[in-house]
């Protein structure tokens, strides 16, 4: 039994192959956390960090200090993300897979430029938290300059979603073999607030109404 | 004010330092999902893929026809996981960050022999679901031989872990800004039955008890 095509495209994921950009953002927005792959003597690093999309570009930041973003800078690199949705549980251990939603992104990173900085920053952060920015002490240009932000095009990208039940040899189904699906879900807790809180300061909508 | 000791390690992401390894170990079964970095005609990429822990041996599996496992193997790699446990919301956007746990191993990867590759597999899923092996149809030799493992021992590593609520300057606290941690959490569903199961097959323990 064959399995089915999104489950097939598992296979080419070495390709850079094209791609559709609706499908491709909705995983990119799915989560913040990627992983931005880099070379350095040769070497493969891949380095956890936070992304957002604007548009048809990727960003990620980090202190201006750091060695993942001054090699990145200007060179090729691959941003993953992928995210866990759940465990196919089949009637043979080769059947087994996991469902999950993963893009790929390869390109040569610029260094967002200083007048362009707060822009994107202000923009990261009012994404995930709609007016956090305007609510919050100004930013200072010593931490603007501590900070360097890295962007991306979208031109080469492949995105996967492998998603459903267990797909088993006809000849496996006769088996007394419990099969199914775990899933698996990523979700926000109740906020917790500091204990430094001015008294009086309420949660404001942003936090209370977030989503992952 | 100074991050606490925990944050500031963030900083030294790209160190390939020492570790501790039981805090590694941690961190490396908290989840099976990773990234592994390779290089590719001088170009980066990182491949989400499932990984398991034996010891201090670290393994990923995937089809004999993967250009990834095939340049990979006897090639040096960067695997990498992380796991995002929650939003730190500061009173000003720079100190904005996440909680998270992360590790990096860096090595060369090796193949796994074919005489031993049937039991890392067997440990893969029986270390995600104990038992279930012994209640599946038997591998067979052809999906053996479709099947790629590969291994890496950990030597070099990184373990980051990332926790605590917001670090603000210290006249930010005199701001009235809602500041605290937006906890977040991965968690398994209720599991959901194949169709085709069979009448009277039962959920097993293995199912019913795991937790991710």
């Amino acid at each position: 039994m064959t399995a089915p095509t999104d489950r097939t495209r598992l296979r080419r994921a070495h390709e850079r192959g094209s791609y559709d950009a609706e499908s491709l953002y909705k995983v990119l927005d799915a989560t913040c956390m990627c992983n931005v792959a880099y070379v350095i003597d040769g070497k493969p690093y891949a380095t956890p960090t936070l992304h957002w999309r604007e548009g048809n570009h990727v960003y990620w930041h980090g202190s201006s200090a750091s060695r993942m973003l001054k090699k990145s800078a200007g060179a090729e690199v691959c941003l993953t993300v992928s995210i866990l949705d759940g465990f196919v549980m089949a009637r043979s251990g080769f059947h087994h897979s996991v469902n999950y939603r993963a893009a790929m992104l390869f390109g040569t990173a610029f260094k967002v430029l200083d007048d362009e900085k707060e822009a994107r920053l202000d923009n990261f952060v009012n994404g995930l938290w709609p007016g956090r920015m305007d609510v919050l002490r100004p930013n200072d240009p010593q931490e603007l300059k501590g900070t360097t932000v890295l962007g991306m095009e979208i031109n080469e990208a492949s995105a996967k979603v492998s998603a459903g039940g267990p797909v088993d040899d006809d000849e496996d189904y006769e088996l007394p073999i419990w099969a199914g699906v775990i899933p698996v879900e990523t979700r926000v807790l109740p906020p917790e607030p500091d204990p430094r809180n001015l008294p009086g300061v309420e949660m404001p909508d942003h936090i209370r109404d977030f989503k992952i």
